[in-house]
């Protein structure tokens, strides 16, 4: 793998289309921390699959539009060119291009949005990057929920956009007992799975596998972290009695996976007490998704990794020496 | 222009009550960004003719209010000389007092609610000032959409105030496709041009006409920008599917130009460049504001400039160099 | 008092498990700003009194073990030692604990969420004043806010943990007059002292009283400025015709004791402009204590200290020389 990154990057290096096309794929597996295109690349084909499979193509054609408009923009804005390589400055709009058209009905005015979507993100990561900067705080996927969040709530005043997918505004109750239910195994282990598919905003299992992959691929740890944090939250979200048909559709487990790789991994070196740590924040994502699944009833819109970005942002702020 | 501003200056440097005339004119200009008695004056006369053709004086009057309580306070806490001088202290106050008897019922308390109003403005503009330094991004409208919705919000909670023309708080739904309308030439004119008086919380052609020329007295450019950012919010609008009667109304245009002429010609030097991303940043403001309506239904209360404040925020703090 | 102090302090230095006593008392002394361990113990024996008459024990529990478990996680997660052994690490999760167990039924899992909450806590202590430390602002109560409100508003969200005491989400409808009445003097000066207690979530007169000698054993000024704000409160919010079983229960006055000790006695040097400052914020707190109510129903959770936080923090930022 090594022997041909470098071959790789040499061939960047001296062709202008394939540093463009390294870019777009690093852009990809940031959404996982991963500035590797290998990852980027297993990724995109999760993504495809898992849109192909649900009759949803133009969500994997969102998803690259969005991150081609947003390095084209990136560089319009002459942003930092490591930064940029790194893929820093496409991830977000990855998101943004997979995640509206899952929850907007395909039309004309759809793609002008994705592409108004794709070009606010890069200038949404430069605010968050500069608004964070005093407190040496990442930006993570702050950027693609804050214009995702946006553009659905615009969805509801604009006649020409529809809102298809989008969970309905109403009152907070509590969920009923009876939804939360005791599991056989199978779903047990297919929430497990499909929590890694829904990183990217589908439920599906070769997609989880293909992810998986991608993740070892760029960092075994990061693949490591990512089995045991889907594992934890199965478990935490079925003790705490959270609705039976959301663990096993993945939608509890993908926020603390990020978290568990985010912390794990990526900004501590791994250690026992970071490990320890990590954990902590894992448990404690389960519980504030169902919070922010709570607190965003009365907007109708979903959470995205609001949970995983606010938890967090919690615990790499203190910016407590854990080694 | 230039001969009579000297004149005044030198007439406001001898004579003390005449210095406090001139920061109250200049804090009303400074709600459009203009640090010029003049354009203040215009803009104060525009409001005066506005809610006198509406029938609700009180509203230019509390206005007035507003402005004479926030430079007497900031007196008192010993602002910056330059900055309280320039207007900065002031239009904040302006907008509350010209907002809270738009939107609350006239009362004894209700001027209570506006002096108080008014104070806390000053306090707001210190305090957003402060928490944006670290960024280098001036507070804009912040500080009078924080007062004004804590303010309206707490109507709720207070027999001794009546909210008449607040929104209901309520569901989220999408707006009915009949809601929006192909519309006349006249009704799209009218659209433009009402915007720009409902910067001041007005609809009314007249004051439009008198704020138009009180921009293009203090810079030709913000003026330019102004119609431009009409004409383009209401095309926007309108292709969207956004509901006629606001587009008429002009609720759907005033913050999209404040956003085009503060990008535009305040905190960029206009260039071809700057002109592209403050186009950008006028279209999402559309997009933004029909979020903000849908964001705000469950809580009762208006947008004001929030959407304004939002894009212009993201579209300064990358404190990218555009020239 | 002061040689009881010195006495205590040796004794302390000297015993391991004192010192720890000490810094987990100071904590529950410094939810009203007192760094003091006779302070901590009365206001103990307020909350143990004030659960005990109510029927619901758990709460002192409660309290007891969540400043506990932040003491033991502030050390693994090696603070500063001077803000530890001043109990800043120990008062949010002492308000959490005794909040949890007022709005959540008891049951297994109750303690689970208040241990991971008081942890969360001590994270949550680190991150804001992380973020607050550019602006030279103080954390307040704003972690206990958040980690409270997140954890309530899960409760939805699981079946195993149920919100008993919780106001139910809903549309924001003005109060009807007929529920603000003019109070009988018993009634009014119960409101007055029954406020004191509600800062620790509990409406009782006897804990009040212990609470109201807790703070004049820190300081007499702190105790004043409680009493004074108690009464201003009760005043402002009958004359703003609030509910009057809201005001009587203590409901509305909390908040700006909190606001009126901060600003009058902690963060600024008490002085005439100091006074005339704390009293305007003091008054604000009333109204913004009315726009969380209604800004906060949609939610379906308390609104807990989040006024006093909220214009607190704006009358600190500004960061104005008053004396």
């Amino acid at each position: 793998m090594k022997r041909f990154l470098i071959w790789w990057e040499e061939r960047c290096r001296s062709v202008g289309p394939l540093r463009f096309i390294d870019i777009v794929l690093r852009g990809i597996g940031q959404v996982m921390f991963q500035d590797n295109p290998v990852s980027g690349l297993l990724f995109f084909i999760a993504v495809g699959w898992g849109s192909y499979a649900a009759g949803v193509p133009q969500v994997a054609i969102g998803g690259l539009l969005g991150v081609v408009v947003a390095t084209v923009t990136a560089r319009w804005l002459r942003v930092d060119h490591a930064a940029l390589a790194a893929g820093l400055y496409g991830y977000n709009a990855y998101l943004v291009g997979i995640a509206l058209p899952t929850f907007l009905a395909n039309s004309l005015l759809l793609w002008v949005y994705l592409v108004l979507g794709a070009m606010l993100s890069v200038v949404a990561t430069l605010a968050v990057a500069n608004l964070m900067k005093a407190s040496g705080v990442a930006a993570l996927t702050a950027p693609f929920i804050l214009v995702t969040w946006l553009l659905l709530l615009s969805a509801y005043a604009f006649s020409g956009i529809h809102g298809e997918a989008l969970p309905a505004s109403g009152q907070i109750t509590p969920i009923p007992p009876e939804a939360a239910n005791p599991l056989a195994i199978v779903d047990f282990a297919q929430g497990m799975l499909v929590s890694i598919s829904q990183v990217f905003v589908k439920g599906n299992g070769v997609a989880a596998l293909l992810i998986l992959i991608g993740l070892a691929v760029g960092s075994l740890a990061a693949a490591g972290f990512a089995l045991a944090a889907a594992l934890i939250s199965v478990v935490v979200a079925h003790a705490l009695g959270a609705e039976s048909q959301l663990i096993s559709a993945g939608l509890v487990g993908f926020n603390p996976i990020l978290t568990a790789i985010a912390l794990g991994t990526v900004f501590y070196r791994p250690s026992p007490r970071v490990a320890v740590y990590a954990l902590l924040a894992t448990i404690l994502t389960v519980m504030v998704q169902g919070a922010m699944v709570s607190a965003l009833t009365p907007f109708g819109i979903p959470t995205l990794t609001a949970s995983f970005v606010l938890v967090t942002w919690l615990f790499l702020l203190p910016g407590q020496k854990l080694d």
